[in-house]
C-alpha cells in the first residue's frame, strides 16, 4: 500500500490558552475507502514521537508506517472494511504546524513565540479536519499513550461524533513520575547551548539535549525484562571491558543509536511543547472529576493495558474503566500479558489485534 | 556525637587494568571503640553518591552523616557496642583520590587519564585501610546499592575477613536496564559542552549535564507510589498552568533542585568512573559463575530488599540468595515492605532497624 501524505489547512484554531492560531496546516494520511452513509471512519492518534504516517509504505520516504502491523487489509483496523485516518497532532514537526513553522506575521519560525497549546487543542484541530472531510461521526477514535489522552478528551469533548473509543496503555492524567521523566528530557534539550533559547532554526540545533531525552524515553518504553532479553550484559564489538567511556554494552550501542536517529526527525521545539501538553493534560480540567469528565462521553469504550507497562501502569486504566462505570458507561478492559513494556502497544499486537478486531466489528454491527 | 574526616595514604594501590595507582589518600570516619579483642568493626559502604561522612555531625560542615538515622547510640549500628568505619570510595571526590586529585607526576588533576577503576579495586584500597587501623577480622561489611555490590566483593575477595556481609537493595550484576540509565547520565554529563573531554578543572565544570544525570538518578530512587504522595500533580507557587517552560509542579522544581544541588558537591568525572564501576561489576567476573563466586565466601549472609524498589529489584536479591543457598551458605533474607523505593535502605529504617540489630547482635555474640 503506497500513501501519501496529504494536508489540510484551516484560518484559524481557537486555543485553551485564549489565544488564536492561525493559519493552520494538518498533515494527514487516510486508509481504505469512506463508505457511502459515512460509518466506517477511524481515527488513529499517534504517541509523541509519531506522525501522520501510520499505515502503508510513504511514496516520499519509501518507509512503512508506524503502526502498519495493525492497519491494512486484514489487520486490526481492517482497510477493508474501515477508512483509516491519522493525523500529525498539534505542535508537531511533520507536517502539522508547530514551533518550526513559519509564523506568517514575521516571517520567521515561532520557536517559542509558538503558544502554549494542550490535548483539547490538539483534539480540536482533528474535530476540524474530521468535518473538513465531511464525517459526522467516527466508527472509533484510538490510539496508545498520548494517542490514548487525545482519545479520551475525543470522547469527552464530542460525545455525538465518537461511537467507539479505545484508549491503550494511557492514563487520565499523568502522575509524578511521568512528569518527573518528561521535565528530565526537557531539561536535557534546554541544558544544551545550541537549544539557545529555542532560537536554532537555520543554525544548529539542540542535538545533544534531544537525543539525551530520546534515551530516556527509550528506557521507560521497554521493561526490565525486554532490555534483558534484547541486550542482557552482552558487551558491544569488543571481547573485553574498555574503560575509554566508549561504547562497552550492546544497550549503551542501542541507546545511543537510538538517539542520534531521532535527532534528524523530530524537533525539539517540539518536543517541549508537546511533553508540557501530556503533563498539564488531566481529564477532569474544568469538568469537575475524572468520573463527571467520562459520564459526559457517550462512547462504548474498550480500555487497553499491558501488564509490563510501567510507564502507564495498568492501575491508570483501571482509574478511566472505575470512574466509566461509575457512571454506567458501556466499558470493557483487557490487561494484556506482554514483556514489552510501553511499547507493547506497537510491537506486541497479537492478542491486542484480536480484540480490537472483535470490538470493531460487533461496533459497527449493531452501532451503525 | 560530632565527628571529623580522617585520612590515610598509601604509596602504591594495584589496579584490575594492571596499572598501579600512587600515591593513594583514602577519607574515612570512624564512630564509637574498637574493643581491645578487636572484634567489634564494621564497615559501612556507601552508593554512588555518598561519602565518608556516614554518621554524627561533621565539624568541617557541621551536617549530618548520610545514615545518621542508622549509626550511633542505640541505633541499628550501635556505637555503643561497635567500632563503625566509614571511607570514601576510590575514584571519588570526597576526600578519595579521584579524577579531580592531582596526578603527582604531572601537578595537574588526572581528568580522564585517571586509571579505569572497578569495584574490586574500591574493596583492595578498602582492605588495605582496614589493615592499616590493625583489624584482622570485621564483625560486618554492609551498604546498600553500590555499597552492596562493594559487600558482595568483599565477602568474596576476602573470606576470612568478614565475619558477616550485608547486602541492601543491591545486585551481584547490573541489569541491562540499570546500565542504561546509567549509560544516559554519563551521556548527559559528556553532552555537556562544558564537560570538555573531563579537562574542566579551575574552569567552569560541566553542571547542567551532571544536574540531569542526578534528576534522571532520583526518579529512579524513589518509586511512582511515594512520588506521587510526595508531590502528586500539585503545582508550585502557582494558581494555574503557565506554559512558559519555567516550573508548573511541584515534582519538577524537586528535580531541578536537588539537581543544582549536586552539582556543588559532587565531581562529573568521577560520576563517569564510578558508574562505569558498576556497570562493568559481576560479582562473577573471573570466577566462572555468581554461585561459584559466592562459594568462595564464608560470612553468614543477611540479604535486604525493599517491594518498591524498581531500580534494584527483588528478584536481583534472590538471584543472590539462591546461589548461596546452591553452595550451602549461611543466608538470611528479608523483602521488606516500603512505598519508598531504593531509597528505602536510607529513610524507611523501621523494620530495617529491628532486623540489623537482632543480626549484629547475634553475629556478635556467636561468632566473636
Amino acid at each position: 500500500m503506497s500513501v501519501k501524505t496529504q494536508f489540510a489547512r484551516f484560518e484559524s484554531l481557537p486555543l485553551d490558552c485564549g489565544a488564536s492560531l492561525g493559519p493552520v496546516e494538518v498533515a494527514y494520511e487516510t486508509y481504505g475507502a469512506l463508505n457511502a452513509a459515512k460509518s466506517n471512519a477511524i481515527l488513529i492518534l499517534h504517541a509523541l514521537s509519531g506522525d501522520a504516517h501510520a499505515a502503508g509504505i510513504s511514496q516520499e520516504t519509501g518507509k512503512p508506517g508506524w503502526w502498519d502491523n495493525s492497519i491494512g487489509h486484514g489487520k486490526a483496523f481492517d482497510t477493508e472494511k474501515y477508512f483509516v485516518i491519522c493525523s500529525n497532532v498539534l505542535g508537531g514537526c511533520r507536517g502539522t504546524t508547530g514551533p518550526a513553522s513559519l509564523d506568517t506575521r514575521t516571517g520567521s519560525p515561532y520557536a517559542m513565540s509558538f503558544p502554549g497549546i494542550t490535548i483539547p487543542d490538539m483534539v480540536r484541530l482533528q474535530k476540524m479536519l474530521i468535518d473538513s472531510l465531511g464525517i459526522k461521526r467516527l466508527l472509533a477514535v484510538t490510539g496508545g499513550s498520548m494517542g490514548g489522552l487525545q482519545t479520551l478528551e475525543w470522547a469527552v469533548a464530542y460525545p455525538r461524533s465518537v461511537v467507539a473509543a479505545i484508549p491503550i496503555a494511557t492514563t487520565a492524567r499523568h502522575s509524578a513520575q511521568q512528569i518527573a521523566f518528561n521535565e528530565v528530557g526537557r531539561q536535557a534539550i534546554m541544558s544544551d547551548p545550541d537549544w539557545n533559547g529555542g532560537d536554532y532554526y537555520g543554525k544548529k540545533p539542540p542535538a545533544r539535549g534531544l537525543a539525551v531525552a530520546r534515551m530516556i524515553g527509550h528506557i521507560t518504553y521497554m521493561s526490565d525484562e525486554s532490555m534483558r532479553e534484547k541486550f542482557g550484559r552482552r558487551l558491544q564489538d569488543k571481547e573485553s571491558y574498555g574503560f575509554d567511556f566508549s561504547i562497552d554494552f550492546e544497550v549503551e550501542s542501542y541507546l545511543r543509536y537510538r538517539g542520534a536517529q531521532f535527532v534528524d526527525r523530530f524537533d525539539a521545539n517540539s518536543y517541549l511543547y508537546i511533553t508540557k501538553a501530556m503533563d498539564y493534560f488531566d481529564l477532569a480540567n474544568g469538568r469537575g472529576s475524572m468520573a463527571e469528565a467520562l459520564g459526559q462521553s457517550s462512547a462504548r469504550f474498550l480500555v487497553i493495558s499491558f501488564t509490563s507497562d510501567w510507564l502507564y501502569p495498568s492501575y491508570q486504566s483501571l482509574e478511566i474503566v472505575n470512574a466509566l462505570r461509575s457512571r454506567n458507561r458501556d466499558v470493557a478492559y483487557c490487561e494484556l500479558s506482554s514483556n514489552y513494556g510501553h511499547d507493547a502497544f506497537l510491537v506486541d499486537i497479537g492478542e491486542q489485534t484480536e480484540i480490537l478486531r472483535g470490538f470493531l466489528a460487533s461496533t459497527f454491527k449493531e452501532r451503525c
